[in-house]
């Protein structure tokens, strides 16, 4: 038997991403949403949805540019925290004591410590509601060597991706392997 | 020091979300997708990406409706199934042995067996390359009372959902609660 919750954002799994993005006057800037995901594969592009409100939102539009930078569980505090305040009023990276790294590809800065970064170019943006889409073309995506597993790929195991649960709230660390896609549904066949 | 791995659909972590749709002749068809996410709070609404070329994107355009259907990891299998076979040829319903039930909002139907699904109603659509990022206004949210916490609401480690890993393309299950939002940042502050 399923329970009705009516229309709410309840959709597992949301992403946690930081948004790295320079304002006007050059600072860098760091903002967490979850509401993101990829939109295409070629060019291989990436959506994340901003309210006009925000400091980033801004900074896109000024820069035509983002980072998508993907925080390691154990970065779960500074993820937070890059939600909770605005770089309206705090240097992000300096209480955070992250390091803002120019990308060599694009208009905005990423964080050094987090193991998986995109660098992102603005090629469109759509409304929907009090949000606003921004679609960003990734023209590099950079991974911390050690977190490269044998086939010379990035291992999900070793980023540790966090990943938010929409209403209760809650961030999660990432679990075992299911399977192989492509693969394992060979056998309904 | 980080690698630079080009152009490329990396991001970590992306949703395994199974879509409901009607053909023109009733007949249920599910399809899955990992390029999408949530993209926008009022309305709630999720935006999926689909290729033209793909049986569901006529189903949408047709029908002006999806679900998003939440596999749990004991459905991984039917999951990949779905994404490895067109509604064109067979009747994934069928031969996954799942229960289509017509949504009570949408024209669009759900798979009985899946933990959690959202009733989405088309509300707009925008081309980024080869994909269409198909905008889906959640007009309600049904869970499965068994996968409820004591709280009342969805449980995300007893839905199980699937995450997918772009790439290397294997699926893993959910981990361990890290903190709550907009509370564990607060250590910073």
């Amino acid at each position: 038997m399923k329970k009705s919750f009516g229309a709410l954002t309840l959709a597992y799994p949301t992403p946690v991403w930081v948004i790295g993005t320079y304002d006007k006057e050059d600072k860098p800037n760091a903002a967490t949403v979850a509401w993101g995901g990829v939109c295409s594969s070629k060019p291989p592009a990436v959506a994340i949805s901003l309210r006009k409100s925000r400091y980033t939102y801004d900074n896109i539009r000024e820069r035509q540019a983002f980072t998508v930078n993907v925080p390691g569980a154990v970065h779960v505090m500074i993820a937070d925290y890059c939600g909770m305040v605005s770089g309206r009023n705090v240097d992000k990276f300096a209480a955070a004591k992250m390091t803002a790294v120019r990308s060599e590809k694009v208009d905005a800065p990423y964080i050094a410590e987090f193991p998986m970064i995109l660098e992102c170019s603005l090629i469109g943006q759509n409304e929907v509601g009090v949000h606003v889409n921004f679609i960003g073309e990734i023209l590099d995506v950079k991974v911390d060597e050690s977190m490269l597993g044998s086939d010379g790929l990035p291992d999900i195991l070793k980023i540790d991706p966090i990943i938010y649960a929409p209403e209760n709230q809650n961030y999660h660390g990432i679990g075992k392997c299911l399977g192989k896609a492509f693969a394992i549904g060979k056998g309904l066949k």
